[in-house]
């Protein structure tokens, strides 16, 4: 794991460090304060994994998994705004526009939105796997990225205003808000391989699986978590009277799912050949995570 | 021109048609408000130009030119909200912010931009030109649109509040801001039909000419122009104290320079077998126009 994340970390401050004009200078300031040293990287480590699970190369991957990143950190920006969730830390630091203003952090996503794409579709992703590949990576990207995967699940929590009622907006948010761009991030890194079809599929329910095991683990441990091990405020949706899967399910009830959407997820590691030890682990520690 | 503007308009409603979730049709809605019957309509209708002036056919190029003027009309929505230039007015009706409100102004900001790349990758547009033509049209759609195109020419313009006091600066704005998504309108039209890459280059001259003419001939009539032909108020960067081609070059070096910046586009179709009539009256018609 430890090897993935250098690997992921040299490659954002690569992407990130093109020669610019100086005027432009600030906009890519503040692209890389939230890029750079920051988050757990999950997207691209699974984007690099299911390439190697998948037969090819962490190397050849890498441009996809760099973008999936890219996009995560531009939708963390946008929902910081005022105009959305109003958050001033993230990450342990000062949000993007407490430190370069509304204005600059909001063009910082929109340039970290692009830069993904044309990442995804440079030369080094196409000398690494081709124009087909690329495009296919790229397509995939926009199409978990936008209105029908996370920034449709963000509309639904802002339509919802925090107030879901229904399992399946529940359900539907989750999957746009949550699980859409893991589902990218493993799908890319199949593609890239040149994995088949099936592996495709695979990747896939891998990430439904893991994506809304870790939703659900999140919502138990709102209620069961400690706010020191978490790093975070416990009880907040039952302080708000906030719809999740412990308010529907009990806590029994949704470790239970827990435990369904994990085997789920390793389950769906069959259709792979290689060693996909470490996309087992990665799902199996989330069952009873603290933190 | 005429048949441009149809199927344009067409294939704008169809691609915001697709089936979606009940629970994001908010999202939807407010893209559709932005997009549709409205604008002129410039950047997507070079591309189809282009797109025949190389050989090839309107239609091949139709997803490009699409993405073209989501990329512009996203620009437009997140330009307007009260964190950036706060304006409650667009195309003649009120902007995104004030009918959907700021939070879901910025969602359709988002999903505009990711669209336009899954629509470049889409079935219809590897079917029409094959993977490797959509993959460079789509990369040249991320470049102009991003961080070292329109988005930095906005953050020039946010970092100089307005008082832009070098030519240099002055330059890299208008490029960025005006001229960066004209290229990437006119180059895509190229690359859909297989042109060449003396024809690209000269598209991005023709886009380079056309867009530099356009904002000084805009710099022109803030000082000449009737505000009643012009559907907008005169005198704003003279009362703001901006710093333009006008104040840089007076009124009649300004329009020398719109002059030469015209030629230089219609110059640059030379590089075109097919008829580039319409190419040429676009350009010269900017030279002396009144609103």
């Amino acid at each position: 794991m430890k090897n993935y994340l250098e690997i992921l970390e040299k490659a954002l401050d690569k992407y990130t460090s093109q020669p610019h004009s100086p005027y432009m200078n600030r906009v890519f300031e503040a692209m890389r304060y939230s890029l750079l040293d920051a988050g757990k990287r999950v997207r691209p480590t699974l984007t690099l994994m299911f390439a190697e699970a998948s037969g090819g190369t962490a190397e050849a991957a890498l441009p996809f998994a760099v973008a999936c990143e890219m996009v995560h950190t531009y939708s963390l920006i946008h929902d910081d705004l005022p105009l959305m969730d109003d958050d001033d830390m993230r990450r342990g630091k000062d949000a993007n526009h407490i430190v370069y203003g509304e204005d600059i952090a909001l063009l910082a996503g929109d340039g970290l939105l692009t830069l993904a794409f044309e990442i995804c579709l440079c030369d080094d992703a196409v000398k690494a796997v081709g124009y087909e590949k690329a495009a296919r990576a790229a397509f995939i990207l926009s199409k978990y990225a936008g209105v029908t995967g996370m920034v449709g699940g963000q509309c639904i929590d802002v339509m919802s205003a925090g107030k879901i009622t229904k399992e399946n907006e529940l359900y539907e948010m989750v999957n746009g808000k949550t699980v859409a761009l893991l589902k990218a991030g493993c799908i890319m890194g199949v593609i890239a391989a040149g994995g088949s079809e099936k592996q495709i599929k695979a990747a896939e329910s891998y990430a439904q699986g893991l994506g809304m095991a870790f939703q659900i683990r999140d919502d138990i441990l709102d209620v069961t978590g400690d706010p020191t091990t978490l790093g975070k405020n416990v009880g907040i949706d039952e302080k708000n009277d906030r719809f999740n899967y412990v308010s529907l399910y009990g806590l029994g009830g949704a470790q239970i799912l827990v435990e369904q959407f994990t085997e789920e997820a390793v389950n769906a590691l069959d259709a792979f050949e290689n060693g996909t030890g470490c996309l087992k682990e990665y799902a199996l520690k989330l069952i009873n995570r603290e933190k």
